[in-house]
């Protein structure tokens, strides 16, 4: 399989047709998705009509859009015309099928990107593993004992795979960075509320986050580009113009104030983890050590959000239905919706404090580092993992790196990492900038890709 | 005692001297609050030395700034240089005097005002009667059986007595309109979001409003322009821009649209709220039978946002000292604060698509009337009041008709009517535009004071 943006090329060059990238990525999918599971949903015929389009406008020569042909798929929280929106659950299969497709989805249309089918993930997206009850839990493409993450455990093992070049997911508490760490793919979490979110199953109305996963940083930046706009119908949404990333991808990192952080980061990390930040920071000539503010308190304050905001969300269908949800999630969801109220009045009033002395952290720094999980991937059904002389409980503190950062709302670009080598598990790296800057990010990722040290194979298997 | 601009236009035109205006409040306020009860500290000295200064800058023939002279207090919950805020609670005495006054303080005096006092309230604004158990419950002028109404009471009953011509309080969910209503005053509770409340003490972060009572609508005007300017440091401050009314005050309302809401806002008016407003509606030329949407829901979602928000505010202190607090306050606080956090998170949720709906409604309305509160003053202590052959709990039914319109963030000018003639008490009657139209509200407020329905005389006793 071919990167994104080699696809798009070969179109607009005349050496491959549309209908011929897709039909790859259908004997991919058909191949492999037996073993990785990480397809709920097909929409080829769909995505036939999306790539003749494509073809036919070649034909006849009319100008070609920027993700010309591109194959994707997304996580089955995306509302797409016709199909069910699963959001991961039994519980909405009675549900009609959705009569438009979610905003980024047209605007993924709009750019010629061609939809392939929807994704696995964590019921309700509460979860880092995607071991999804009804589904069946995704494999990890490297290593297929292994979890993908979560909860977009779905669209970082469909691009590790190689059954598409580009996914798009959501991240609340790390719902990207997480997959994408232990599947070995690149994944951005933009700025909180850069992207439109109307049309996507939400979790956590002040804390969902959509965004891209690909095997390339040229792809992450197109896709990115590609995805923005305002939209003032999602409340959240307060991004009031489009930021044009790809043009200056190759401006390297000369005039950037790179650190890594240490204290909270170094003490979750796991020993791969430390080394996949340390390589970064040698490539980037990142300065180690720097304090991110209250990194612990605001893992917590994130967890009492989530689950007050899920807990809220779901409640009332959790009042006559619960032995249909996801059996990890149900007491998590109840526990959350009768929390007292002074506890997420706390965590809200706590996350505004935070975000200013975020703000004020950024003004020495243009980008940061860290691991962007503890440990790689840990087997299917694993209840714990050992960090450093400590059991933890698996499928929560795989968020405990990337939870403070979106709770901040800054953008991330997740990087592949191999710190035991190409044959070893990947490690994913966060490099995190001030919140608006996703540019900044997508530049010192460049420079890792470039460097040969974060890169993304397609997995064999 | 003159109403606030006369006394600026006097000692503009050398007619009055600022300590004269001075003196003369400083003296209704020793011959008339022991029976009111309105004033829980006064800063006399720091008057002295604020109208000196403006005699000295008249004498020199200084330009005089628009409230130059004009004598104000506050509701005792600003902060003023050199007192405790007392927030209307006991467990607060022990705190330091404030080192800055609070943000409209800092304007009144750059604009000229000269600050006598600090003001009698529900402790921690949680009331609308202000029957504080501390500093004993304010009287109405009108009828000094009768509570002032609350939580801004001394606000009202300082005003209405004569004691000072202008005041500034607090809503929260009617705190400013109730006590102009019972008080028969003029009050404005500005748009959420255009008034900086720094250097106040909060109540409920997502719903404390600042506003002004005076006597006459021009006063309201004047004040409220010398109120205003953004303010970067209060998250919910959105005002970008200073809108002056003063000089539409007279355009009158031929171009406006009003109506009168029906449905909920009659079932909770008693007979004087009703003739109250149809008063003003004749006046007005106002449309009756408005729907004002989600009206009942709203009131219950404004009781769970501000148990939850003031609960977690003072749970800290109560856990401590319940003993030192208010009585009546201390199960509702942490009752509220224990509620499920689901309850808190439905309430703002529906927040959001209330005001949508109510944004909606004033595409086709300028301004709206509707009763500011229920019933008539009610006698201290009264625990039910009889409305339309159902009995309600008194304290919080006077709220009954203000909740609604605040958790929407709509300007309202409470208007002082007497539906029983000048001897009657009053029933304040709210006008009402959407957000960031306080200047209709002003001038609609203006054709009702003209008419000489609407009126503020200062109360005898």
């Amino acid at each position: 399989m071919q990167t994104g943006l080699d696809i798009v090329r070969g179109i607009h060059s005349g050496a491959m047709l549309a209908e011929e990238a897709l039909e790859h990525c259908i004997a991919r999918i058909e191949v492999t998705d037996a073993r990785v599971n990480a397809f709920t949903d097909g929409t080829f015929e769909r995505a036939l009509r999306e790539a003749k389009a494509i073809d036919t406008r070649r034909a006849r020569g009319e100008p070609m859009p920027p993700l010309a042909g591109m194959p994707y798929a997304v996580k089955n929280l995306f509302d797409v015309e016709g199909v069910t929106t699963r959001a991961g659950s039994r519980v909405r299969n009675g549900e009609p099928p959705a009569s438009a497709d979610a905003v980024l989805v047209q605007r993924l249309k709009a750019a010629g990107a061609v939809l392939v089918g929807a994704l696995n993930m964590d019921e309700f997206a509460y979860g880092f593993t995607t071991e999804n009850s009804h589904y069946g839990a995704c494999h990890n493409p490297r290593d297929l004992r292994r979890i993908a993450g979560g909860s977009s455990g779905g669209c970082g093992a469909a691009v590790a795979a190689g059954q598409v070049p580009m996914s798009l997911g959501s991240d609340t508490n790390g719902s990207i960075r997480v997959p994408s760490s232990l599947c070995g793919v690149w994944g951005l979490k933009p700025t909180f509320g850069r992207l439109s979110r109307r049309g996507s199953f939400p979790f956590v109305a002040s804390l969902d986050h959509l965004g891209p996963f690909t095997r390339t940083v040229e792809d992450l930046s197109a896709t990115y580009d590609a995805l923005q706009g305002p939209d003032p119908e999602d409340p959240a949404c307060h991004a009031r113009h489009v930021q044009s990333t790809f043009g200056h991808l190759d401006a390297g990192v000369q005039d950037l104030r790179i650190g890594v952080l240490g204290g909270y980061f170094e003490d979750n990390a796991g020993p791969l983890a430390m080394r996949a930040v340390q390589d970064a920071a040698r490539v980037l000539g990142a300065t180690p050590g720097v304090t991110w503010p209250d990194a612990a308190l605001a893992r917590v304050a994130a967890f009492v959000v989530s689950a007050s905001e899920g807990g809220a969300l779901h409640l009332p269908q959790l009042r006559d239905r619960a032995a249909e949800f996801e059996p990890l999630s149900v007491d998590r969801f109840i526990a959350g919706a009768l929390q007292p109220a002074e506890w997420y009045v706390r965590a809200q009033r706590f996350r505004r404090r935070y975000r200013d002395e975020v703000l004020d952290l950024f003004r020495d720094w243009d980008v940061l580092l860290a691991p962007a999980t503890p440990v790689p991937a840990t087997p299917i059904g694993a209840e714990q993992f050992e960090l450093n002389g400590r059991w933890l409980p698996a499928r929560p503190s795989m968020g405990l790196l990337t939870q403070p950062i979106s709770f901040a709302g800054c953008p991330v670009v997740a990087a592949p990492l191999w710190p035991e080598g190409v044959r070893g598990l990947p490690m994913g790296v966060q490099v995190i900038a001030a919140p608006w800057r996703e540019d900044l990010a997508l530049r010192a990722a460049r420079v890792l890709e470039a460097s040969g040290l974060a890169h993304s194979p397609i997995a064999t298997f």
